[in-house]
């Protein structure tokens, strides 16, 4: 019998939850609204037991998360959710719940980092060492690989937080982020866009200033990741990011931006090979988080 | 006899040498004006040859240069200076000259990343995993170290090339750099503080107005670091930085940007102890490449 992992990824609106060995071997999938934490993380644990076993020896689990999380192993609240704002989830273990039902390698991270290490297992960044997976939708999250590991560090990343400039005579829109307002995250995700045209973004033609402007903001914050990490590659995901006419506005004003100060054929001329949809698709997060049970199983982690 | 290496700070304004095995065992430094390429790697091998025989057995070089460098083992101009501004010096083959006269393991690296290296391995970052180490003087660098590894990338981080805020009523100061203007460096390196307020930054009283905006640009600078690295430390180097008064402002305006989102206690409570001059000083970047070439002798590392 062939070993499969499970997947979940844990959204703050959806779970997707996954059996699967590899991309090309999908077992089963379902998505669900995310409810109460008891209710949420129940049916994941339902899904899980009801296929995994037809499918193969289920040898790990995966939970790419939304955040903040605590990531810290020495810590008395590792594999928790913080201090998320989303009502009834601060505090929540996540990961105990899945030790008990399953008494197996459980990898555990943010949701962003999740879709970055499939996305180098499996998706566009094989075989690169040093990459930025960015993620814009309702929030927009960024996950570094660096020398081939994921960025930690003291936390984890919160790229979508940085400060970015904002011509308040161009945009009065303010922003929405509850801690910065006009950073990078308040400017330009999702219900940024719905919030500043009035409209949501999927209603919103191509041919729109919303989306040059959309472009601008995230170009903003493309560029101070390209001179922060000189990554050889930028993945881009998310909701928004399936507006398709974002990624030549993307590139040209990140060349711009840059003004030739780094000399690099991918970026001065191939930039169409350097900044690029997930090659996973809208699957990257769920299948990163197979990744991450892969991942475990591989190191024999338990949470 | 004892084990000794050389380092090099190749600075675009001055060099640095010395012969040392480690920051309590300085054998010889020197330090010269920076003039044509010939006339200033002449002057480093002769100090080298001059004093590193009666030291001990030199094991090593390192050279930490300023840049852009190219960094890339498989190019055909690894090892050189590639596109500065800085007259007679782009496409300056720095690595050839020392390893055609000694014919020993070499590290080359920026000289930002050396000096991250020396603070890794004897200053204020031992037994960090992740940090970054900032130097903000005639231009403004950055190193990181991710997972206890220096990042590179694709070719090197160019953090002072970050864009930020900046607020024309402010400041109508358009900002020095000769690619952006007003990014991070354009702002607030030494020359654009002397630029703005017409007078050099050593004449400007530390309760000036000057400090407060330096500060204001510099923490902006940091918060986006700490949200894309999430760095366990920052350690801020440089000659703008000896005025001590901005260390306070600093971590103060870095604690009000991030507005409490990353909940760390080294942030939130222990900022002093987060914000930090380098534990090696002014030595940072010579000591640094002492640590480049005694990595190269572990690694045997040949150019």
């Amino acid at each position: 019998m062939s070993r499969v992992f499970a997947g979940i990824e844990a959204g703050g609106t959806k779970w997707v939850c996954m059996i699967a060995s590899h991309p090309g071997d999908i077992h089963a999938t379902t998505r669900f609204a995310t409810t109460s934490p008891e209710e949420t993380i129940g049916k994941a644990i339902d899904f899980i037991e009801t296929h995994a076993q037809q499918a193969g020896e289920l040898s790990g689990l995966g939970i790419g998360s939304f955040g903040p999380l605590d990531l810290d192993r020495n810590s008395s609240t590792y594999g928790y959710i913080t201090s998320t704002p989303k009502s009834g989830w601060a505090g929540t273990d996540l990961l105990c719940p899945f030790q008990k039902a399953f008494n197996l390698p459980v990898g555990f991270d943010t949701d962003v980092n999740a879709a970055a290490l499939g996305e180098h297992r499996w998706g566009a960044a094989q075989g690169l060492t040093d990459f930025i997976y960015l993620t814009v939708g309702t929030g927009i999250g960024g996950a570094a690989v660096v020398n081939q590991r994921l960025v930690h560090g003291m936390i984890h990343p919160e790229m979508g937080h940085m400060n970015i400039p904002h011509d308040w005579d161009e945009d009065p829109f303010p922003g929405l982020c509850p801690y910065h307002g006009d950073c990078l995250e308040g400017l330009a995700t999702g219900p940024a866009i719905r919030s500043r045209w009035q409209q949501p973004g999927e209603e919103i033609p191509p041919d729109h200033a919303a989306w040059v402007l959309e472009a601008k903001y995230l170009s903003l914050g493309i560029t101070n990741l390209i001179v922060a990490f000189s990554p050889q590659s930028i993945i881009l995901g998310g909701g928004v990011m399936n507006q398709a006419q974002l990624f030549p506005l993307i590139r040209t004003k990140v060349q711009e931006l840059l003004g030739g100060y780094i000399s690099a054929p991918l970026i001065l001329e191939d930039i169409e090979q350097y900044i690029i949809p997930p090659g996973l698709g809208a699957q990257a997060g769920v299948l990163g988080a197979v990744a991450l049970a892969q991942q475990a199983a591989e190191k024999g982690t338990f949470p």
